[in-house]
């Protein structure tokens, strides 16, 4: 792909912005300059591609998810962690807390709706809520290859302040017996990993890494390639909640979002992860320009999985 | 009613025990002696007629959802009250949380199911959460008519401890913005109401304060006859959640139970209440014996309402 | 009660037609004029009281349910009625299909939403499904003291030809293992039933035979005293869906309605029918001058059950 | 792949066998010997590799909805047919009919799901029944390059008299609105469409047919690449119902699996089609040996997506 390329489906996509609002519901949040639009691409030799506001730094919010629930499978195997969260599309909507009832056994359907997520930050290894979530950036910080990233503490407390539905899901799963240890407790480790300020660069690397199976650009290999694999394919059918179809149909890779204005996709059959940056959110919570950036490059990179 | 039918009420039934345990779910439940059986009628005329365990004291639990009503009534006025919470029966067990959800007001179906008594707790008025279970103890003394009662630490602090689910339910509602204040202070106020000590002499006259349109046996009225009929008709219809209209078919008068062993039924048309307490439950969580001794009751003074 | 009154309350409740609309889902209801309105109570010692339109012909719709309910409780006895159907407001529409697969049993909540009252009408003897109606037909033409009910053909073919929701629900049942029988045949008998046309003379005859425990005016016993019971009992708590709450607490005593237009309280503590027809619905079908007659009635004969 | 690893992978996975047991709701399905086992791979390039018994015929049942899928595209375009039916994802069972009630527009969720096949079977052309089914028959000749491929008069006519979930779906549908045309008529194209017997070798020149973009191996393109992208991509998030995640997860590959114990999957990376053959089926309905066999290939010939 050439520079060109890129720079033109920026500039291609920005007419979409005007169709997106930013998230409100924070309001470090509902501040970010709607007109921020970026992308990146990593490849596995090392070439990394970017294009417009890359260097801003963003909430990573729930594309953490995916960071965390390698963790979570390297610090207790893959056996361990689906006992207690499933791998299935929910059809629901990402703070959907209804089939925590109904279901029999009361466990999330999969590691990116919040229970599932709030589950998976629950498995984290780590004394106190402090080492927990400091692993988490450290492995973070590791896969991205980015030792800059940082919390967001003012995003975290608003956060924590505002995250009655999270509190809602985490306490009904330890009432039915599913969630372990203090619920405030893990919900600091989920807010803080939510918080976490990224760029289009630090996310690009991340996709990268679980395409590439689970390996640094150095070569050297962090995870099992079956936990790289893991993430991937709940990338692609869970990634977007119950947009998820969609996404898939219509860019051909997997997919996940933040409500930061972030979406990953690593593609594990060109070796490569792409990260875009566009906070101009639509009515489902995903970048609007940085769905149609997305398009633009599985189209232009033949990238298609089906 | 003679006092011999009441005895032998009590001892008929006294054989259905065995087919209950006590509620386990906190240690203080799971103690009391399954084989308790006592009950109580009272007239509006001051007939008190007893039988059995009746000056034993025990949890109110979900009957106190009736006082507590009738108080946020008292507080705020009907009209304000059902914009928190509706008058439905929900046709879900009594801790369900997917309504809140699915339904597109996400406000509770009736202030009997433990979702709407939470909501009904916070419409107490006070100024701390202290005072605010103050009020309703004095008016759960004031209209039980009896001074003595008090409050029961260890269920209490039991509770507290244990009522994850309940956590689950009122933070759910407050991220709905449904729910306002201090969740915390709000399940304070809740925990406490439901750890009241009673015997059936208290509640029977609570029931019968209710059956006579909100006087007391001093002829005072305390409540508008609009509430306390409010009141009975929910217990009618939703007192005993989803096995209300077996109640209701099977015994053919309002009733509504609490996990601790106790029953009322407020009986308007003879102006009398009755109240039963036998630890021992049914598989929905009801007294059995005290069901027994209810429909005897029913069917030896006439009171089926259909 | 006067006849002054009544006419009173006609007079009083008709500025509320222009609040309503009449049904439309069948060409042969959209074209009632809304514009009707009457109220009859029966009395059990054979004292009729009318006003307004009370010669005119509805389709009773489902305030059938009742009767036909009787019928099956008569034809099966109550222990093996209620083996295929539940006693329980199910909190949800009244065509509702979810609780059908969601409920572990898979039968209907209870005889008055539609798929509650296909399963009741699937269990009226008779050799085929003519017969089986001719009884429903005779039965109703004996409980309402009026020989001349008959069924209004057209109706009838309207609700055949668009009952595809009532088909979903029955079939489904059939596929469940629930429901037994030809579903086009047990259909049959149920769109018959909906479509046999009354007055409100016939409809209070109704009501007053439920409230009066089963006992025509002549002092025949038709039904034993418990199944009136359990068919008024239902009223009360399921006999208008999902606003059954609100309307026994506006109203206070059990209320039957049909998208007809028809209204029927039977209410058993003063022996008496009452039954409107007034066919502009409000927003959830039930006659909006309809109920605002039967509130006036309640309040000024004092019926409220509670 | 050389045909020795194809023959142990039979020989291997027949120790699965006696874990399964063959689909009982119809005699017919029931009547298969549950120790078949046959495994064929179709190349692109015209190499066909098969083990076991691969000219047994079967009846094709739900992996036909991924045929009846294509051919609505063709015959309506993709923007048409989604119009009636979504693209995500259930998380409820095959034969689920909640979310035909509580979705807001009342559509099927994907293809896959039978109220969604059932749907995707109303779009086909054709002026009647006949005609439409046999466009459908003639459409899988022609993509499995099988020209005796067969109904199944036997298997069908069961299907028609014991489908009644399928009818309760289909007319539910049409009562709300969203279903048009003649039930049964649709039904008897979707019951048919189920019953066309096939075999390993067909079903594999069918998935190499999506996963080489809709061309013949005669080069001919049938249907445009997009709508085998389609197809392919909602077989891996829909094929296995609400066990494809788990599959996608364990295989790596999108798989499409009938209850007559077949199981598609294309392989658009690689240019192949896999079909197994194994009546022998697990709890969620699907071949035991077939999916041990789909194990091992992927593995072996490194299919994994992710």
């Amino acid at each position: 792909m050439k520079q060109d390329f890129l720079d033109d489906a920026v500039k291609r996509n920005r007419g979409l912005i005007s169709q997106g609002v930013v998230a409100t519901y924070i309001p470090e949040l509902a501040k970010v300059d709607k007109n921020y639009l970026g992308v990146t691409i990593a490849y596995a030799d090392g070439t990394i591609l970017s294009s417009g506001d890359t260097k801003i730094r963003f909430a990573i919010e729930s594309i953490s998810k995916t960071v965390v629930l390698a963790l979570a499978l390297l610090d207790n195997g893959e056996e361990e962690v689906f006992k207690h969260v499933h791998k299935e599309p929910s059809g629901d909507a990402f703070n959907s807390i209804k089939k925590l009832e109904t279901e029999p056994d009361h466990l999330p359907r999969n590691p990116f709706i919040n229970a599932g997520a709030i589950m998976t930050a629950s498995l984290i290894k780590g004394k106190d809520p402090v080492d927990k979530f400091n692993r988490v950036l450290e492995f973070m910080r590791l896969i991205s290859e980015d030792k800059t990233l940082e919390l967001g503490e003012d995003i975290y407390l608003s956060e924590k302040k505002t995250g009655d539905t999270n509190r809602g899901l985490a306490y009904y799963m330890k009432g039915q017996g599913v969630l372990t240890g203090e619920v405030e407790d893990i919900l600091d480790v989920y807010f803080k990993q939510c918080s976490i300020y990224v760029t289009t660069e630090s996310l690009a690397k991340i996709a990268l890494f679980f395409a590439n199976g689970g390996i640094l650009s150095t070569g050297e290999r962090i995870i099992p390639k079956k936990y790289a694999q893991i993430v991937n394919g709940l990338i692609a059918t869970c990634g977007m909640y119950d947009q998820s179809g969609e996404y898939l149909d219509n860019i051909g890779i997997p997919g996940k979002s933040g409500v930061g204005g972030g979406i990953i996709s690593p593609v594990s059959s060109k070796k490569l992860g792409v990260a875009v940056f566009g906070p101009a959110l639509d009515e489902q919570g995903n970048s609007v320009a940085g769905i149609g950036i997305m398009k633009d490059i599985s189209k232009e990179l033949d990238l298609d999985m089906f």
